[in-house]
């Protein structure tokens, strides 16, 4: 008989917007009138930019004609995409990464899981805690890690934790690993590496011959010049490291759907019999094979991103979302919450007033508030006794919220006391 | 230090692609002026359906509106969308097929392949022979496996022989198996499977608890009212099948990506331990944690398919290819040789003449022709002495193809001696 891939048994039960959706329908149901106001999944909400529409319009209606018309493309993107991609994203600011160690995909959830079809069974893992949760999760399908215990850790993973007490900027693992996730601008903490920082991890990396996968999704919301966009800024990257970048966030293409994986030619990894392979050959032949690329309209709509227009609008809609964070951050503190992130990055990460945790702080904003945020715990246990708000709404829906925020109780009587 | 998955080293080099566009590249350097026309990769060429278009740039507009903005889509695809499939692919045909049960995605490509995420690695695999090579390869690639012989054949994998001997109707196994991959209409040669064979097929899988992976891009294609479109047109297939859909070939969308797969409620594997698990969580999981949707404004494209304008659009352009593969199969048997398929596939599967094994075929019609088509041999072992035309091109260059085919000498002069 047929059989299933039973690591996927391993995976808790309650994710964590799924069960954020539950206790919101359950609350709704109960107050159908109260008007609820999400900061929960970091979604955007502003319209799309023209740049990128009228590319498209231009592209479909090319597709109207006999000349115009793209049937299958390269699996790997255009090169016009490609190019433009490495041009601005990374040659600019003295990445040497060329066109063809680009990778269009339709996402950065998706390559971030893809990648380990690439990569060996036995390699260690480490991820920092809290977490975005599709790291976790995708290993623990490909059955890279043991079972959950009772604090939602899977055994086999190495978990660095980042809290208030390290700036929330992991320390380098004691114990030797193989695969290294990391996140900044950060989800959920909304954190960010210096360049120094990235630097230790890099050498780390090259010293022991890990690999680093470095999410960069959020770095169009770095303000500080100074700041790192990509690990290529860093010394030594291309030795160690693959790059996730997305168009969700800076030009709202979440449901337009398009990103971009950088492998470094020259970046290698090993057989089990010792033998170095290069990961660019393998992830080439992995999308070839299991991927049939990018609809050439929405390239061509991300390719406009990077027009004179373009440009113009992703700075414009970065600026909006921030000046969100902005007033998230300040409202807060004026609230007498303890605030992080939110500077660099358009999550603002909070610590829980004494003696809420979590999950009872995320039903209070709900009660008291009809504001719906996530709880940090559903990152990962380190997370506990944290809650993420995110930036991407409208401003009339930012400041409704922290009026409302401003209005309740949500320092419990007890704070300040126990 | 960071491992491989070797399993790709198992993969064999000479990809079938890469080698045609080898060969057609050094043929066009010493040949510039030859005028080639390709009838090698099943690519559409046919503008975009007018309703598909018009939806899209509807969509676009409103994605410019703060009130029809629309962010991260259901994993899963749009309800509208898959009620509408439902309703017109499947509740039409008497298939009782709930929207719930099926999931959008960018490509059948990527679903054949992903579907092996949620299933084990000790189950025992039947492919045809010739077969498209995408259901091979990334078994290789998840190390269900052994390595290749020097026929191509990789270890643990069942072959079943489909040739002119058995009607390219592929025998039940002989061992047993957990999974059999089925195309019909198949790609490559063209044959369809009638609803009593196909009955065979299920009545043995449920006999088996096998899982029946059956692809049915191409069922647009089928002119005989009397053979199914469906695997869900057989009783008992919810059982013990899932079924691949594409919008690449029907309406024209290879470039613009959209495809769906059909996990049947109820449809069960089984762990290593023997516990019974439904493989429709399974799949919802891997797609909700792996995967993000389908762009907006494509799945806006593929539900104006079945609108009144979009199925007399899809229906021209599939009677638009079909009328190519009877001029391809009308003037290929006039020049002398033997054809299969073309009848309710748009791919025609001839009998290279005696002496020619394929790749001399390939060589021969490049040079003879200017033509470009795919050798038999590349789709697996028992595909050698065949070769596939494809009706996707317009009608001015099959034509002209098909004079020129008239015109050269294919045939060997020791044709019909041997």
């Amino acid at each position: 008989m047929v059989q299933v891939n039973g690591n996927y048994l391993k995976l808790k039960a309650g994710y964590l917007f799924p069960e954020i959706a539950r206790r919101v329908k359950a609350f709704a149901a109960a107050h159908p009138d109260a008007p609820l106001i999400r900061l929960g999944i970091g979604d955007v909400t502003e319209p799309l930019p023209a740049a990128c529409r009228e590319a498209m319009k231009a592209a479909i209606d090319a597709m109207g004609t006999a000349e115009g018309f793209y049937g299958y493309g390269p699996e790997q993107g255009y090169l016009w995409l490609r190019e433009a991609i490495a041009r601005h994203d990374f040659q600019a600011r003295g990445c040497a990464i060329d066109a063809e160690e680009i990778f269009i995909s339709d996402g950065s959830k998706c390559d971030s899981s893809n990648i380990l079809d690439i990569l060996g069974p036995d390699n260690r893992i480490a991820v920092t805690d809290p977490v975005y949760p599709v790291y976790v999760d995708s290993n623990v399908m490909a059955g890279r890690t043991g079972e959950a215990d009772a604090s939602g850790r899977y055994g086999g993973l190495t978990y660095l934790p980042i809290t208030a007490d390290n700036g929330f900027i992991a320390p380098l693992p004691e114990q030797p690993v193989d695969l290294i996730y990391l996140c900044f601008p950060n989800n959920p903490t909304g954190a960010v590496a210096t360049r120094a920082q990235l630097q230790q991890w890099v050498d780390h990396a090259r010293a022991t011959g890990a690999l680093i996968l470095f999410d960069a999704a959020y770095e169009a919301f770095i303000q500080d010049p100074e700041l790192p966009h990509s690990i290529y800024e860093i010394e030594g990257a291309r030795d160690c490291a693959i790059e996730f970048r997305s168009f969700s966030k800076n030009a709202g293409f979440t449901g337009t759907r398009c990103a971009l994986t950088v492998v470094p030619r020259g970046l290698m990894g090993t057989t089990a019999a010792g033998e170095a392979v290069e990961l660019w050959g393998l992830w080439n032949r992995r999308q070839s094979t299991k991927f049939n690329g990018v609809s050439y309209i929405v390239q061509r709509g991300a390719e406009a991103v990077y027009s004179a227009a373009g440009q113009a609008e992703v700075k414009a809609l970065v600026a909006f979302y921030m000046e969100n964070a902005a007033i998230i951050r300040r409202e807060l503190a004026a609230a007498g919450l303890q605030v992080y992130g939110g500077e660099q990055a358009p999550y603002v990460w909070l610590k829980t007033p004494a003696g809420l945790d979590s999950w009872a702080f995320f039903d209070r904003l709900l009660e008291e508030a009809n504001v719906v945020g996530t709880p940090g715990s559903g990152f990962g246990a380190a997370g506990e006794g944290y809650f993420r708000l995110s930036a991407f709404n409208s401003r009339a829906n930012v400041e409704e919220a922290m009026a409302r925020i401003a209005r309740a109780s949500l320092v419990p009587a007890s704070a300040g006391v126990a």
